[in-house]
């Protein structure tokens, strides 16, 4: 674990925590601590209620309209627009404040998120040797005694400098490698990329450029597409100079992500294999997502300030549909029985070859998929974490539109898939959206004002909630009395918070003058919480499947890995509150964010990463719910809050018995 | 060799001769016997000038206006126009016939034209193994119990079915894989294609089409084109079952042939590396070319009235420049001192990515080139003629635009090429064409009335006269006298033939009614017999230039191979008169044709051909005669027919001096 930077004590309570990050801000840091802060504006300053007192250290802070001169001076500030910069004191004044003792009772558990500079430490023996990687050579000039082809004379000094032999080149190259040649008078770097059989040579420039060698990653979501931009020379050099150097931050130089096109032409994979069977619909599906791509693509290039021919390498992990549809290779039998897949590994192809707006000598890599409903995305978080690698029994899931879950160790993995919705990424929730800037990632609700106190992404204004919002407002609904344990609203509470709206009931997080513009209110509704009951539901009977197919049960568990898009903050208790996630001991779990953005990343670095990758997804064996019975009794005992079987959640049982 | 099959004798003179195939054409016959018949229309049957009477024997002809009733009765035919179907005895009248002593004191030379189904014997060991096969597999379907991917279902039945594994896929096929398969309800052929690295997977196709098995070879010279379309299939049967069965008869479904279209941007591959650097240049360059061979494709398709999806190959061999010219590549430094191509060893590419209209599964093999003027199309000769199997001494002669020249044997190989210009082909050669129909192939000239016997390549009417023709008419206007050695036309003979044209002295061929409309009179003037003379020469010099840079003359030669477009009927001696040839043992002599051809029809039978194609072009060691002052020594002393050192050629002189 890292060293904390700073620590900051809240009164009156007298809570001490530490902080890990200089200039984190001091409502996430209250969050973080369960202490509560009045804060219904999600952070960004305009609602003025989450004044504290700063009674020792230095903080950056700006001035508000909501704190006068006077209080300034007293030293008052708005926690959500305060950045810790010391050791801080700080006192919650009384009306920024609520009795404590509801939540407190709640803290205390650890969160085991990862930072990104760890994620490298999952894997063992990583040696940083892109499997694109650039070599710098300077060629003698050829003469009348020692003319053979420019090819050969490339070939002979890769072979002579480097070592590598039997090396095939791309055809498309050689239009103008006798022209860069003599352009560059002989001093040229060219591009290779490992493959299964081999080096291939794919590009060739002019003078040393082996500095400009970076990597695209994407992962294809059935409701999501993130993109990073990975400096491949900067790692390793990052790696080859000493430990603890921040090789990752070093390497991450952009990012970038936005919703999947597809969905207007319907939400999961199956509706959009549905539609692919129309005239035309697979071209349509597939020019949707290729044009996602590129606008990442463009935005990536442009965060980072750098040229598309800087770029080496496009690796891209998606869900076996996914693939199929951004290869146009029509996903027509995924959907039906016995759910076969085109192809679970797929030849490097040029990216431009399917329309990526890419210099024509990138290739385009693919991850292996294991099955229908198991694909790349889950092959390339499987590789990111480890599993393979380590003898330590591991439950992987990774929630995004599906549920995914991977089970095994270095010996073996089984694997499942139950369509889990895409609650969690935004679908299918009234105010929904993907973890971006004004999404509500963090909710706590005052048990006896029944207030929330909200933290959006970025302190924007609400602009909707992502999966950890959702996650963490469902809980404290169930928590605070709000809702019953089948999710339907109290109807009789003393608030105006809960109403009867147009969908039905609701809970308002946070009312429309607080939300951005056009937004209106941003409520909870009783069909959200039936859709996130239905996909929590889904991904637990999934686990209780897969772990009864091996004679096991979630106690004999090592480590249980949680990936997915939720944003950054999922709380692990509100997850188990909610019986998501089971209740065993919380140091066995560990959240890695986007699996298929960790293998990716891997697989950028290192061509060892890109053999495991097709190991792993050998070793994956695939296991069917669909037509499941053991998996149609459990999904319906787990549609509960936390779950039928209370008994499994002894914890969750004892504080809702407290607070209810 | 062959056995005979009918003998004719022809009288007054008693000459007896062998036929080697059943339906020959009876002038024909006459000229290989060197039985002098007249015939001043190329064996249409115009002229009426060739009667014969059929004293013995049965024979197919055609009945003529310019054979009177009488006379068909008498057993009078025309011999250009009847088929030899048994033996014979033929008796030549007065009138078709000339005193023949001048002529036969040169008959007698052995002819090695080795027929289409020897070639194969050339080379050792020659298993019948395509490069590009199919296999065909009965899949068990999909079921819940066994749902793997189509395409590893796929590559499962091919390695227990055949034992192939570790194949790699062609990336188009996965849009239709998955389709097929159903559709074929998984009765399919998968196509394999052989490389270096090991196989791929192709294409895939409904049932069982393994009978569908063609191949497209492809000559690209700098003047001429030809393609030949290959039943892969029928060879590996015929092949299987016998000895003796004449394998390449049956498998050679249709060729084709025509001008390289590049032609109208310059004649030799100097000029079009020149229009190549223009603006625009090159594509011109490229798609003429394409255009060529998509002709020749449609062509070979519809004469053998086969669809383009029963093709599985296309083999290209062709010189240096016309190798990167179609593949698009940039052929500016070919011609600058030092002269280096952009590559010898070409990765395969389907077909349709330079614009080849054959389905998108066809990939494109190239032959390996050894340099700048030493290409693919000699390497496939090399290969094709088995020089590099043998531990003989051989000299192989390809004459096309340039002259390529290859000595060795299985232990080493060098090799040169010689501008030797295209009049081969009929390039810079009055009325020259290439070996099409209607081309003069062969000409015998009377020595007393100077009046000429011409036939035609498929006795059309004459267009005009192709390689071998010209090789025939240069020697006999010098053993007639008609010309001096240096070329020049004697002035005072008593012949209307030789005359003062519009482009200077000339000989008329065939006059101009009995020439295909249009053409006018068929003529060779003094410049032709110089062009003729310049090439010659240089492949003279050139062949002795690489001789004595291994430190041997032609002496010590144990064989001499002669490829090229000359048309069917080159004849040894005259080749050897005009000083072509070196005058050596004409046992030593072999003819084989089209090179490029020849080494493409072996690796569309065997990838062991294909393997060792790349190896024998690794052994060619090249020698440059540009800026090379012995080689211009030697031309220059080779511009004189047949040369300046008369001591090489006595028998040539012999037979000068007793005409002279």
């Amino acid at each position: 674990m890292p060293e904390p930077i700073h620590q900051v004590t809240f009164q009156p309570d007298n809570i001490t925590v530490d902080v890990y990050r200089h200039g984190e801000n001091l409502l996430r840091v209250a969050m973080a601590a369960g202490v509560h802060i009045n804060a219904s504006c999600g952070g960004n300053g305009t609602c003025g209620k989450c004044k504290v007192i700063i009674d020792q250290g230095k903080v950056e802070s700006e001035h508000s309209a909501k704190i006068s001169d006077e209080q300034w001076e007293q030293g008052y500030r708005l926690a959500c627009r305060t950045k810790v910069i010391d050791d801080l004191i700080i006192t919650i004044p009384p009306e920024s404040r609520i009795d404590n003792s509801a939540l407190k009772r709640k803290t205390g558990g650890q969160r085991h998120i990862l930072k990104a500079r760890d994620l490298n430490t999952l894997v063992q023996g990583l040696t940083i040797n892109p499997a694109v990687f650039k070599c710098y050579l300077e060629l003698p000039p050829p003469t009348a005694d020692d003319n053979m082809s420019d090819l050969g004379r490339l070939m002979r000094e890769i072979k002579r400098a480097y070592k590598y032999d039997h090396i095939s080149t791309d055809f498309h190259l050689l239009r103008r490698l006798s022209r860069v040649l003599r352009q560059a008078e002989w001093k040229v770097t060219v591009t290779l990329v490992y493959n299964p059989k081999g080096f291939k040579l794919i590009d060739l420039e002019a003078g040393d450029t082996t500095k400009d060698n970076y990597s695209i990653i994407i992962d294809v979501g059935t409701t999501t597409v993130k993109g990073q931009l990975l400096n491949l020379e900067e790692c390793r050099i990052a790696h080859s100079n000493a430990n603890g150097t921040d090789a990752d931050n070093e390497n991450l130089c952009a990012e970038d992500a936005k919703y999947n096109s597809q969905v207007r032409f319907g939400e999961d994979v199956i509706s959009r294999i549905v539609h692919s069977q129309k005239k035309g619909g697979l071209e349509e599906l597939q020019q949707a997502i290729v044009g996602d791509i590129n606008d990442i693509i463009t935005q990536l290039l442009k965060s980072a300030d750098i040229r598309d021919d800087q770029i080496s390498h496009l690796v891209i992990a998606g869900n076996t549909t996914m693939t199929q549809l951004l290869l146009g290779v029509d996903p027509k039998y995924i959907r039906e029985d016995p759910y076969v897949p085109t192809a679970n590994f797929f030849p490097p192809v040029r990216a431009v070859e399917i329309g990526i707006k890419l210099p024509d000598y990138i290739h385009l890599y693919v991850f292996p998929q294991v099955s229908s409903y198991v694909g790349g995305d889950i092959v390339a978080g499987v590789l990111g974490s480890g599993i393979f690698q380590r003898e330590e029994l591991t439950l992987f899931i990774d929630v995004g539109t599906n549920g995914e879950i991977v089970l095994g160790n270095a010996d073996w993995l089984v694997c499942t898939s139950c369509s889990a919705g895409p609650a969690f990424e935004g679908g299918g929730v009234k105010n929904g959206m993907r973890a971006a800037a004004g999404a509500i990632e963090q909710v706590r609700i005052n048990p006896e004002t029944y207030e929330p106190m909200v933290i959006t992404i970025g302190s924007q204004k609400t602009m909707g909630i992502c999966g950890s919002g959702l996650i963490d407002a469902a809980a404290e609904l169930l928590l605070t009395g709000i809702i019953e344990p089948n999710g339907k609203f109290k109807r009789d509470l003393d608030t105006d918070r809960v109403r009867e709206g147009e969908n039905g009931w609701e809970y308002v997080l946070v009312y429309a003058d607080q939300t951005a513009s056009g937004i209106g209110d941003v409520v909870i509704t009783e069909g959200d919480l039936d859709n996130l009951i239905r996909t929590k539901g889904a991904i637990y009977a999934g686990c209780r499947i897969l772990l009864e197919s091996v004679g096991l049960s979630f106690a004999d568990l090592d480590k249980l890995i949680i990936a997915g898009g939720f944003g950054q903050f999922i709380n692990l208790e509100r997850a188990i509150t909610i019986g998501l996630l089971p209740e065993i001991e919380p140091e066995k779990f560990l959240f890695v964010g986007n699996g298929a953005l960790l293998g990716s990343r891997l697989v950028s670095f290192s061509r060892e990463m890109m053999k495991d990758a097709r190991r792993v997804a050998d070793m994956m064996t695939n296991i069917e719910l669909a037509n499941n019975m053991k998996f149609m009794d459990e999904y319906v005992a787990a549609l509960f809050l936390p779950h039928t079987d209370t008994a499994a959640f002894p914890g969750v049982m004892k504080i809702l018995k407290g607070s209810g």
